[in-house]
């Protein structure tokens, strides 16, 4: 990170002009061997092209007709003012996109878009990185297999899977491991690469290895490691690995990868416009903390059939009884030991963020600013991508959730 | 390569089981690093997955509805016999398919599916890797830019590319360069690895490099190394080099990478049903020469306008003219010297090359059995996939090229 942090003007990467030309001059290639695609301001570019840095597959859509979201633009979003949560000062909705290194934004409002703002590298049809929104695509699918009575939430992640019977997730159940109140030995330290999502990172392929490396080749082979540490459900505590364990427990139940799981049973019947990109290890198994790189506006689709308690394209696409597991929100007094100062009072479940305060929105967030945030009291849904300079979402959220916010209570007006 | 060769039953990827299992059984992993993803019996699987292991561009259908085709399938193409051009035994059509180990195959009459076949891990929606059906669209485009002025048939390579001026296409033209008529150091010898073709495809990073690898790190690079050998325009050699030269110029051209080019000129224009993967260079410069994987549909489609002189999905997408040059043929004289066995009397023009005979078929070629074939006269097109064992297309050609033929003639009775 260099010691001043460009702003977003300064680091947008069409500006940069990263990878232009034809060819590119040598300073202007990036490269996936030097982590170029990882590191901030390089990473503005790549969010929206990674499937040129790693191997991904596809998330098809199949061929069937979209999901036609209605466009009503208004001109008043812009000027949406808000204050954010760390230095009270006030900013409108236009200058908070920079702020937040924002890439791409859309708003909808009772299922038609009101506002869609595509900057930097990313356009409408571009892919882009949902880092750990992908979480709450896979905890939908496991609930929805749930729902099934395909799984059950209190059964022992040993008897799910008789692989991880040595590790420290052998004796949590399901709901822990889609609710994140395991307790294990795995630092979610992004800036740490001797930390358990560092180590992750080098057994997915997603970051170069060092010299001699001589870990785990895939995550199939890095879960089992995993020790325990405290007792399972107590609390919550934010750990990308139980994503990746809930993604395989998806997998071997509907004995197919998640991709395809996601294709048959979301991107599809969703209508999605666009097939999605997923980042693979090299057995070939999706990355289901954080590797689905979807265009914005199906981001927006599921957020959209989410809010309409799973119906979308026309039909009851995700069971009611999922989303109204996810609307219930978890264990408010299992969140607050982890000590989110901008979500005092939220809470976590099935992959999914609640949010503070009682008009019952709930998001689904990824590092370095991707968000679907659904607001179903002001009929509201925005997308979001971004690349923020700082991994962690504490570095935009005081300017990030309040103006999420702002815009709701905004249209929820009229 | 195994002494004894499996045949197409015993080789098929599904049986073979690779990359199957939730992690698959560690003999059933493939991996880039051992380049399983090129050598038989392993890239039967990979070969329909080239995403899953390279870094790939897309090339966008766009949002516009899809070119439909109709289908009318006759259960009497299985049937049709013709005698292989080597030891002269009869075969049939269905037995043809498992003895050129096809992948998949469709055929289509005045534009009506009539036989659509997929086999081994390939479907209707999954891309294959085309190879050298690639050099066909990237040729079409340059005779595109030709026919609107924009390029100069006559120039010569080094005004076009000054990056070349050094290097052996200098004083080549641009008709020389996309007809093969170029004189260059350049060996397409595929099991060789310190071939031209081997150490470009090093370049491009399609293939492990070796430890200590100091060549060339890209295709820009590689490309101004190759030297010329002999005179320029005077016979047909088939080169994979002029292609990716030819590439650099459509992009130079229109100032964009050829996957954009090609999804704007003509995937999105001719309602093509799936996004296409293209294999790209660590600058991202799509591998012009063989990294296109479309669906077999859509290469189809490809062959159905160039067939119909241009016209596809209701619309003129390449001109009448561009066409025109390609089904014109190419100097009979300059390709007889190459002698080729099985197309004698045949030539080569604008990356298309021209069946013998008087029918006034061509087509799009590709090692180990990738084909577009087109015989306006039986208003016929037949695309294929293949995982022959063997990169040459003579080795498959004697079983292929007649059986083309046979169906063409049988439908062209009616």
């Amino acid at each position: 990170m260099p010691d001043k942090i460009l702003d977003a003007h300064s680091s947008d990467p069409v500006t940069m002009g990263w990878m232009e030309g034809l060819p590119p001059a040598p300073d202007k290639r990036l490269a996936w061997a030097r982590a170029d695609h990882m590191r901030f301001p390089t990473h503005r570019y790549a969010y929206s092209r990674m499937r040129e840095f790693l191997p991904t597959a596809r998330v098809s859509r199949g061929t069937g007709s979209i999901w036609q979201l209605p466009a009503a633009l208004r001109d008043d979003i812009d000027a949406i003012t808000f204050k954010a949560m760390d230095d009270g000062r006030e900013l409108t909705w236009a200058e908070s996109l920079a702020v937040n290194f924002t890439d791409a934004v859309l708003v909808l409002h009772r299922g038609t878009i009101v506002y869609e703002r595509y900057l930097g590298a990313t356009r409408q049809d571009t892919p882009h990185i949902a880092f750990s929104v992908t979480k709450s695509f896979v905890g939908t699918l496991a609930e929805m297999l749930i729902g099934e009575g395909r799984l059950d939430p209190q059964a022992p992640i040993a008897d799910l899977l008789p692989e991880m019977a040595g590790s420290g997730f052998a004796d949590a159940t399901l709901a822990q491991v889609m609710d994140m109140t395991t307790a294990l030995d795995f630092s979610e330290e992004y800036t740490d690469p001797s930390s358990g999502i560092g180590a992750m990172s080098n057994a997915l392929g997603l970051t170069p290895r060092a010299p001699g490396y001589a870990g785990p080749g895939d995550v199939y082979a890095f879960l089992p490691t995993i020790s325990k540490s405290g007792g399972h459900g107590e609390r919550f505590t934010y750990r990308t690995c139980n994503t990746e364990v809930l993604g395989w427990i998806v997998a071997r139940t509907e004995g197919k990868r998640i991709d395809q799981v996601l294709s048959e049973r979301i991107w599809a019947p969703l209508g999605m416009e666009q097939d999605a990109d997923f980042l693979i290890d090299s057995t070939g198994m999706p990355f289901a903390g954080g590797g689905l790189n979807p265009v914005l506006r199906d981001m927006a689709r599921f957020g959209e059939a989410m809010r309409c308690d799973g119906y979308g394209n026309g039909g009851q696409i995700i069971a009611r009884e999922v989303v109204a597991a996810v609307k219930a929100g978890g264990s408010k007094a299992a969140f607050a030991p982890a000590g989110y100062q901008w979500l005092k009072d939220g809470s976590y479940t099935r992959q999914w963020w609640i949010m503070p305060g009682n008009d019952g929105a709930f998001s689904a967030r990824g590092i370095h600013g991707q968000a679907i945030y659904v607001d179903p009291a002001a009929e509201v849904v925005i997308a979001r991508f971004g690349s923020h300079p700082i991994a962690a979402n504490t570095a935009f959220d005081p300017t990030s959730l309040p103006a999420f916010r702002a815009v709701a209570e905004h249209l929820a007006r009229g």
